[in-house]
């Protein structure tokens, strides 16, 4: 493999051509589009169109006129196809957060005396916090098990209340088999939410398939939908019926304009909904969904692979000399859309790289994390951010600091 | 009174020159800013700056570099003196009716055995819908109380486990004593949330000088922020160290970029943010707060007061003979920034004002509500929407309509 090679590669790409869908600065190598997705080129026209003429000229009127009243559907109906559900099984509102609030609180409150909640040790923490303080609302016998992955699995059984994955881990980007632990939770009738956050547009997914009745997941990552956009909530439709909202706003009501007294829950997806939606905001998301226009997930997937080993394969030979080990699983189909090296002085080589127009992300305690975005990834970009890395860890000041900061964290 | 004097009263009025900082269709006779306000002329090119510059170019090194971190505070601190509250006590995000949740779960959970829970009868439907989904959630002996707005006061006792008003009432304008009420509460040891989604940047608030220990509120009304703009929440200085929040996000943790296991509360008003806020439409908030830049809320309550009691005498004088009564107090004091009228065909005289450019809003059963915005609205616009309504009124075709409508009711 050189340099040119990797040119070659870019020219004969599937997904060559999606790359000009995006507003990227030409002299920045991306490698956080799994913290914040790039720009689509069609974003500031349409929220531009939002604001002056819907709003400014239409005013109230284009709650209905600019359909934004049915914005959160049509975002949920577009996320749909990427994850493998159907039409009206998705909605886009509130935040990620909240929307595993509102799934969460709903499952225990409605579950039959069955104490363990279970999560992974490690697992953003977020959903954690979020369980714990629905845990300590409800005031039952629920516990908060933190598992570690390899004994997730064995850890569901006949008293537990509630299982909330994260498909794939945003430190490692390992991936859980969503299928196999699904199809067991569904054999004890335990209700368990899948949170989509690093998976959805950047893994092929098959919730209908593999039988998926809750999840939620954010779209200002691999969905490329603007920062803190909306994320979106998931039930299936075989769920929704008796799904019974907790987090009961008038959006949700079965006759909205009624101003009836009286909760009545709607029957449909909207059962996930609360108040108004942000306007602005969730026209980024339709955008951000448009950059997948008539791409393959399958396609992405190939692409996502062929970077994620090129990195890996580069990696080995250039820079774990250097002490960069690989923190994400080397078996493809384990790994989502990253590549993640443990480094004592990640941070340090995080900052570096961002002063040279490389921008990585850096998690606690010492994890380099590069996201695989292969919209608008190139092989030449992977092959670049190597050299770069390579260049600055050869330098015999960099050699000394980082070996002063290995001694002194071990 | 003539038109003549209202274009004189509008040439020498004290917020002449706050209408040009709004983008208003011309030829739109506009009264429903309190449903959602008008566009400020700075918006669009501050959310195309962020999105184009700030998101596009500095990507996710804009969350520190554009401050988009401290956004929800800023955009707080800036409603802060629009509600006499001090800085540090109010926060942006999320919707009115999820700040409500979040409000209120975390006091009825932190109740001492007390079982009322009282809002009043008639107030916007999502606010006791919210209260009725958190007793149901919380399954302890809580009772909802909707009490009639003239037994409010009478009704909190030692047995009250919470109070949740709102201070304007969103069909009549009927507005609490919020001052009297909170003294009541505050000396029975009982929580109040003051709702005032049809009150900030509508009348004078002095929070802090009566008392309020809780509130939330709307921005996309008379705050101007935009369709589904992100609401707030204040909570005193005085309450925030025992605050527990329920709904216990990554935003809301003490060290939020420590990626610690187990939750741990800020200790600041932080406590009632969640998840990621949604930049684009929280730069809408704070583009509509600039919109009263230099305005004192009381020069901008005179304005009010002085259009609406225009419209009133003017609606006394010329439309009361079409059946047109009154159905927002007559007392100053006791009314907010609109005025609203019953008739039986109220729908029916909408939809003809709004295709005859003028915007009213109707609510059921059969109010027609007119919003007063001083900032951007003439005393000519009054003069001229009665002037119109009292031309459709007096339509032959229109008053066999209306009497036929009004026996078919009676």
């Amino acid at each position: 493999m050189d340099r040119d090679k990797c040119l070659r590669l870019d020219q004969n790409c599937a997904l060559t051509h999606t790359r000009d869908r995006f507003a990227l600065p030409e002299e920045v190598l991306y490698f956080d589009g799994n913290s914040l997705g790039a720009l689509p080129k069609t974003t500031t026209t349409d929220v531009t169109k939002a604001i002056e003429q819907e709003w400014g000229e239409g005013l109230i009127k284009s709650w209905l006129d600019a359909d934004w009243f049915f914005l959160s559907a049509e975002a949920g109906d577009a996320i749909a196809p990427l994850i493998g559900a159907s039409a009206g099984e998705v909605t886009v509102s509130d935040s990620t957060s909240i929307n595993i609030f509102k799934l969460a609180a709903a499952l225990l409150r409605q579950n039959d005396g069955r104490s363990k909640v279970i999560t992974e040790r490690g697992n953003f923490p977020t959903d954690a916090y979020i369980l714990e303080g629905i845990i300590d609302l409800l005031d039952k016998d629920h516990e908060l098990h933190l598992a570690e992955p390899e004994h997730i699995m064995d850890s569901i059984d006949d008293q537990t209340a509630l299982v909330l994955l994260t498909h794939t881990n945003y430190r490692t980007g390992a991936m859980h088999d969503m299928a196999g632990i699904t199809a067991k939770c569904n054999s004890q009738n335990v209700p368990v939410i899948w949170d989509l956050c690093h998976s959805a547009g950047a893994v092929p997914l098959a919730l209908n398939e593999w039988g998926v009745d809750y999840a939620v997941g954010c779209t200002y990552k691999f969905l490329n939908s603007g920062p803190g956009a909306p994320a979106f909530s998931y039930v299936s439709q075989a769920a929704i019926k008796n799904f019974k909202p907790v987090v009961t706003g008038w959006f949700s009501h079965r006759n909205q304009f009624g101003f009836e007294d009286g909760y009545q829950a709607s029957d449909s997806i909207n059962k996930c909904l609360v108040g108004s939606p942000q306007i602005l905001s969730l026209r980024g998301v339709l955008n951000g969904i448009k950059s997948f226009d008539n791409v393959s997930m399958l396609d992405l997937r190939d692409k996502s692979v062929a970077l994620a080993e090129l990195f890996i394969e580069l990696a080995d030979e250039k820079l774990a000399k250097f002490g960069l080990e690989l923190a994400s699983p080397r078996e493809t189909a384990q790994r989502g859309s990253q590549v993640s090296f443990n480094h004592p002085a990640a941070y340090a080589i995080c900052k570096t790289l961002i002063d040279r127009n490389v921008i990585p992300d850096f998690r606690e305690p010492n994890i380099l994390r590069f996201g695989i975005t292969p919209l608008y990834m190139r092989y030449v970009d992977v092959w670049d951010v190597v050299e770069i890395i390579g260049n600055i860890m050869a330098d015999s000041a960099w050699q000394k600091f980082t070996s002063d900061v290995k001694e002194a964290v071990t």
